[in-house]
C-alpha cells in the first residue's frame, strides 16, 4: 500500500490546514487505496477566532492541533524522511503560507519551517510526487522554485501568481475543478478554495489531484 | 434549494465534532443540492489535547471552534428555529455526548443542552427530518425517546445500545456502510466512527444518511 504524507499546519482555515481541504485529502487517499501519513511541525502559531477572523494574541501548537484532524494519529514531520513516504501532499489554508513558512508575509522571500524545507527537498530530489492545495504551492515555490523552476497553480489571483513567479516558478492559470500536473519535477497543483465557492468544487479539484499523485508514486 | 441545519458542538472528536463526519456531512449536503447551514450552541467545554487524547484543564468556546469547521459561516442555534429549516443533521464525535447533552455522562438521565433540545423538539413537531451520525443518536434518543420512542442506531455497542433503550427509543444494530430510518419519525442514522476504521466508511454510511435526510425534506 502506498503511503501517503499528508503535511498540516493546524486546524482551522486562518491559521492553520484548510479542514475541508485536509478530510478531502484524506478521504480521497484512502479512497484510491493508499494508506494516509499525517504530518505535522513542532511549532507555536498565532490563533484566529474563525468566528471574527480576528487574532487573539494567544498561540497554539500546530502539532497538537493538526491531531483533531488526524483523530490523534499524526506525527512529527521532524521524524519523516523522504524514504518513509511514497508521495506527499500540502493541503492549504493560511496555516501553509504562515505557519509551514512565511509567504504570505515575505512573499517570494520566504523563509521555510526548516523540518517542512527539508521534507519537502528530499522528496524533489528522490523525484517522489508532491502534490499542493489551495495556497500550499506558494510554499512548494518558495522552497523549490530557485532550484527547479516547477509549474504550478494557486488559480488566478494575479497577486499570488506574481509572488510565484519571483521564486522562479511558473504560475499556470487553473479552473478550481481541475489541476496542473508538472511531469517533469512530479507536482500537481489545484487551486480549491482560492476559487471554490462551494465544498463540492474543491473536492473535485482534490480528488483529481490525489489521484494523479497516487498514480504518480 | 432546501436548507439543511448542521449542528456542530466544537472541532475535534475528544471534545467536540468528528471533523471528518461534519465535513463529510457538508459534502454530501452540497452535492444534493441543498444549502447547509451550521449551528452551534455558544457554551464552553472542556478542552481535550488530541495528541495525548488528556483534558488541558482549559476551556474553550463551542460556537467560536465549530467556525473553524463552517469556515466562520455559523449561527447560534439559539437564533434558528425549525421553520428556518427543511431538515437538520448532528454529525457525532464526544461533543455531541459532553456538550450538546450529557449522555456520556449520565446516559439515558442526559440533560440536553437547552437550544439544542427546544430545535431537536421543534423539528420533531413539525415531522421535519432529522439526521444522527456516530454517537449524535443518543443526544436524539434522549431528547425525544420518552415521547417519540425512535428507532435508531448508533452502530453495535452493546453499552450505548441498552442506555438508548433505557430512554424508550429502540436500538437497531447497523454495519457502518448503512443507516436505520425510522420513517414515522422521520429519523436517519449511521454509526460512522462507532465502527469505522477507515474515513471512506465513515463516508459510504454519511452519503447515504445525507441523501435519505434531504429526500425525506
Amino acid at each position: 500500500m502506498k503511503r501517503i504524507g499528508v503535511v498540516l499546519s493546524g486546524c482551522g482555515v486562518y491559521d492553520g490546514s484548510e479542514i475541508h481541504e485536509a478530510v478531502l485529502t484524506l478521504l480521497a487517499i484512502d479512497r484510491n487505496g493508499a494508506e494516509a501519513v499525517c504530518l505535522a511541525p513542532d511549532m507555536e502559531f498565532r490563533e484566529v477566532n474563525h468566528l471574527t477572523s480576528q487574532e487573539t494574541g494567544a498561540t497554539r501548537n500546530t502539532l497538537v492541533e493538526s491531531a483533531r484532524i488526524a483523530r490523534g494519529k499524526i506525527r512529527n514531520v521532524a521524524e519523516i524522511a523522504a524514504v518513509d513516504l511514497d508521495a506527499v501532499i500540502f493541503p492549504g489554508g493560511y496555516g501553509a503560507a504562515k505557519n509551514l513558512c512565511n509567504f504570505a508575509e515575505k512573499g517570494a522571500s520566504a523563509s521555510i519551517h526548516p523540518e517542512v524545507a527539508r521534507l519537502i527537498r528530499e522528496m524533489a530530489v528522490a523525484k517522489k510526487p508532491i502534490g499542493a492545495i489551495c495556497i500550499a504551492p506558494a510554499l512548494i515555490a518558495a522552497t523549490l522554485g530557485h532550484d527547479y523552476r516547477p509549474k504550478l497553480t494557486i488559480g488566478t489571483d494575479a497577486g499570488t501568481a506574481a509572488a510565484i513567479a519571483e521564486t522562479g516558478s511558473e504560475h499556470v492559470t487553473c479552473p478550481v475543478t481541475e489541476f496542473v500536473v508538472d511531469r517533469e519535477h512530479r507536482i500537481v497543483s489545484t487551486p480549491a478554495y482560492m476559487l471554490a465557492n462551494r465544498i463540492s468544487e474543491s473536492a473535485e479539484g482534490i480528488e483529481k489531484t490525489v489521484k494523479a499523485v497516487i498514480d504518480m508514486a
